[in-house]
C-alpha cells in the first residue's frame, strides 16, 4: 500500500502571502514587502491588524488565490508514489468551503473528492507525512513532517524545512 | 490527554433513513417500510434506484435532516470524557458542505469548528475511536470501531454493533 501524505492548501499549494499583500495594497495603497514581514505572526503582517482576518472572511478571497510556484507539477509527481490528500483547516471560514473546492477543481482537477479534507484542528489527521506551513499543525502530527517555508515560520526550526516545491521533492526522494 | 472519537453524521447523528423514506413518499406516493429494506444496499432501498442519490444532490436535503434519537444527549455525554470530532464523508456532494455546517450549528452548537471534519475517504482519520454506520469507513480505520446500526449493515457483524445511542454509551463505558 502506498504511504499517505497530507498536503496543506494555504501557504503551500496556494500563495496566500502574495494574495494578502495584493489585497492590502488594493485597499490601503500600501505595498508591504515580503522582506519586511519575515518572522512576524500572520496577524501582525499588516499595519492594520484586522485586515488579513477580514480578507479571510471575504467571499472571493480563497477562490482567487494564485498558485504556489511548482505546486501542480510537484503534487502530480508525488501522486506517482504516494496517496496524496489535500487537507485544509478551512472550517473557521465557512464561506470558503465551496470556494476551495472550486479552486481545487480548477487547478488540481486530477485530485478527486475522496482525497480532499476540510477540517478545523489537524490533530485528527492520520497520514504518514504532512506538508504544512504552520507549526500548530505540524507539532501535533504523529507522522513525518515537512514545514513549507513561510514568513511566519522562519524562526521555527524544529521541523524539516522545505524552501519551495522543488525542495519538497528532493526531501521526499531522500526519505 | 483525552482519547479521541470520530463520529459520523449521516445515519449516526442524523436520521437519513427516515428522511430518505419521507422524501421518496412525497415524490412517488409510496411509503417504503423500514422492515422491507433491512439488509439492502443503500442504492437499492427504493424501487426507483436513482432517487436516493438524486436527493443527496438536492439543495435542502442535508439541511433538513431529522436528528437521530438520543444523539445530542449522547454526544454531550461523550464530550465529558473524550475529544469528539464530527467526521462526515461529505465531499461527494459539494452543495451539502454549508448545509451540514448550518445543521451542526443548529443541533450541536456546543461543537466548535475545530472539531468538524468534512472528507472523502475516511482512511485519513487518525482518532482512537470511530462511530460510523458504513463498513467501508470502519474497515480501513486503525483504531477501535463501533458500527452504528443501519438497514444496510444488518448482515455485517465484524465490527461491534451499537443498536442506538444508549447502546453506544453502554459500550463506551465498558472500554
Amino acid at each position: 500500500m502506498k504511504k499517505s501524505i497530507a498536503i496543506d492548501m494555504d501557504g503551500v499549494i496556494a500563495d496566500t502571502e502574495t494574495h494578502f499583500i495584493n489585497w492590502y495594497e488594493q485597499e490601503y495603497g500600501v505595498r508591504v514587502t515580503k522582506e519586511s514581514i519575515q518572522g512576524l505572526e500572520e496577524n501582525a503582517m499588516f499595519p492594520n491588524k484586522e485586515a488579513a482576518r477580514r480578507y479571510a472572511f471575504t467571499p472571493g478571497f480563497f477562490r482567487t488565490l494564485p498558485l504556489m510556484k511548482g505546486a501542480v507539477e510537484a503534487v502530480k509527481k508525488l501522486m506517482e508514489d504516494y496517496e496524496v490528500f489535500i487537507v485544509s483547516a478551512a472550517m473557521e471560514f465557512p464561506q470558503c468551503l465551496p470556494e476551495k473546492l472550486e479552486w481545487l477543481g480548477e487547478h488540481f482537477p486530477f485530485i478527486d473528492w475522496r482525497h480532499i479534507v476540510f477540517c478545523g484542528d489537524k490533530s485528527i489527521i492520520g497520514t504518514d507525512y504532512m506538508i504544512d506551513d504552520h507549526i500548530k499543525n505540524l507539532d501535533y502530527f504523529k507522522g513525518t513532517t515537512i514545514m513549507f517555508h513561510a514568513f511566519h515560520n522562519v524562526n521555527h526550526n524544529h521541523h524539516q524545512r522545505a524552501n519551495n516545491w522543488e525542495h519538497v521533492l528532493e526531501l521526499m526522494s531522500e526519505l
